[in-house]
């Protein structure tokens, strides 16, 4: 059981409940190939399935659903160029109450349709993360809305644990979990929850060599930054926050670094051979089991796909650089 | 209720219990963003998922778990160039007896590694139907093994039907059905237990207009043939059965035609935004839903997804070709 965290198995239970009917249980799946390729037996949990395509809907859900109805009325805001943003939007639409959503002018259009889809016509600012900050600033200080951070908050943390929650629910007696980590949210509602269900269940975080952040992290003891903004895995990119780095550097087993090749023949193996769509993002897991196939071997591994909003341009590319 | 057949419900019920274990219950998923396009609620029941990646895991193991003891000590042989190869290897594998495989030299080299997973060393033939079927009749001569064909057999299209039994059985009151016509297997399997379970419920077949066999055999009352084999949905080009084509002609509601850019488009529709790998037959029913979008407005529609083994060079074409 892990020390008193403001998120405990018992918040993620209230996310849980807090937002059931507004998420999706997703789907779990396997791959009889890719088991006997790893000599392990693999449970995909399929956030790409969840609504706007990953698992943030459930952290934002759990946010926007533990307003209170004063600080509801006022709205919610964020500033994303990523799912967090979409993902706000259709919880605040749920709800009935505005989303101001701060996007970057050279965000992708297919993100930018995504807000537009639930209804909210997103703020644009400059790309840099001051302007980013600045801009909602101007929103709170208008509107007193309430800021939703992508990880660093217990009500978003609390939400992204529930997907483990159905994970633990549905396949028992799991030996690892491998969970992606950017910013920490979703691997630390994973490790609260997993820990305090089963405390000999190892859960793994698994980042991009290139976005190393979090390995360091827990090396040095404090929050170190990426070097570079550039890994494939463009959901991984970002560092860990206040509130997730003490869960991260308490509980996590370790750390596993996967290169750009193998993220790619990854989102290439969850496709053609568990047929399961994945970001480069959420099939690291799959690289980091790959690669640590004999410390996994012979065990009961569940990993996180953590969404599905793969860009075609990007799957044409990786096809057009592998063997197949 | 359809009048009687050799496969009803309780047939169907029985292949359930039958292959309960052996293949897997397959997710049923939804798409918002597909939804809203088509103003309606479209239920994706994925075969995609299933052993073999294909439906075809449900007939073939039925066919060889209802063999006596006998039957099966002579094991099974079957001529196949695709899923059904495979999926008979492995039920055959699964009871512990020998299956005997005949493949056309030139069949995929991915379709000739699957049945060697299964232990399977496959007997190649010359590509014609006729070379096929004299190399599987002297397997049956030499060894007294059990012959099943791919679809035109009463304990295959039962085991086919399961896949509409979870279905309904999972999401009820559905409005309508679509289903893909090859040789029409899954297709009665499918009517059958939905015009039984609910007289109401329609049931749809769809194929490619380049090969409307079973759209003309409806219309002329007599088993017609393909003209040509070059529709990129390459399991439905085949013609119905003896034993197919009267269930399909009693008791389908329509059969819908779609173009090569309509099922090209729909494959990409169910990877970008269902998230699910479908090869382009099973993409066909969407197209046809796409197609005939004022025909289905407002209800409740299943569509089986038949199949995941979406070719990667394939996949790249489709995007090259498409404005994305």
């Amino acid at each position: 059981m892990p020390r008193d965290f403001a998120i405990n198995l018992t918040t993620i239970r209230e996310a849980a409940n807090r937002i059931d009917g507004q998420v999706i249980r997703t789907p779990v799946v396997q791959s009889v190939i890719l088991d006997k390729a790893l000599g392990a037996q693999v449970f995909f949990k399929c956030e790409n399935q969840q609504h706007v395509g990953a698992f943030k809907s459930r952290g934002a859900c759990n946010a926007v659903f533990s307003l209170t109805e004063n600080e509801a009325a006022a709205g919610v805001v964020a500033h994303s160029s990523g799912n967090h943003a979409a993902a706000l939007a259709r919880a605040a639409q749920l709800r009935g109450i505005a989303a101001h959503i701060v996007m970057p002018h050279d965000s992708a259009i297919v993100k930018i349709n995504a807000v537009r889809g639930y209804g909210v016509e997103p703020t644009f600012c400059e790309p840099d993360s001051d302007s980013r900050q600045a801009a909602a600033d101007k929103v709170i200080a208008a509107t007193g809305a309430t800021f939703i951070h992508p990880f660093n908050d217990d009500r978003v943390i609390a939400g992204q644990g529930t997907s483990a929650l159905e994970l633990l629910d549905e396949v028992s007696d799991l030996d690892a979990i491998i969970v992606p980590v950017g910013g920490g949210g979703l691997l630390s509602g994973t490790l609260i929850a997993a820990k305090s269900l089963n405390p000999n269940t190892k859960v793994y975080a698994t980042e991009p060599e290139w976005a190393d952040d979090a390995f360091r992290s827990v090396q040095s003891g404090t929050i170190e930054l990426p070097v570079r903004h550039d890994s494939i895995a463009d959901g991984l990119r970002t560092c860990l926050g206040t509130l997730t780095f003490p869960i991260v550097r308490e509980l996590v087993d370790d750390v596993l670094l996967v290169s750009e090749e193998e993220i790619g023949a990854a989102t290439l193996a969850m496709m053609f051979q568990a047929k399961v769509v994945a970001e480069p993002s959420g099939a690291v897991p799959l690289a980091a089991a790959i690669r640590n196939k004999d410390r996994f071997a012979g065990q009961r591994i569940g990993i996180v796909v953590s969404g599905g909003n793969l860009d075609p341009s990007t799957l044409q590319r990786l096809i057009a650089n592998s063997d197949t």
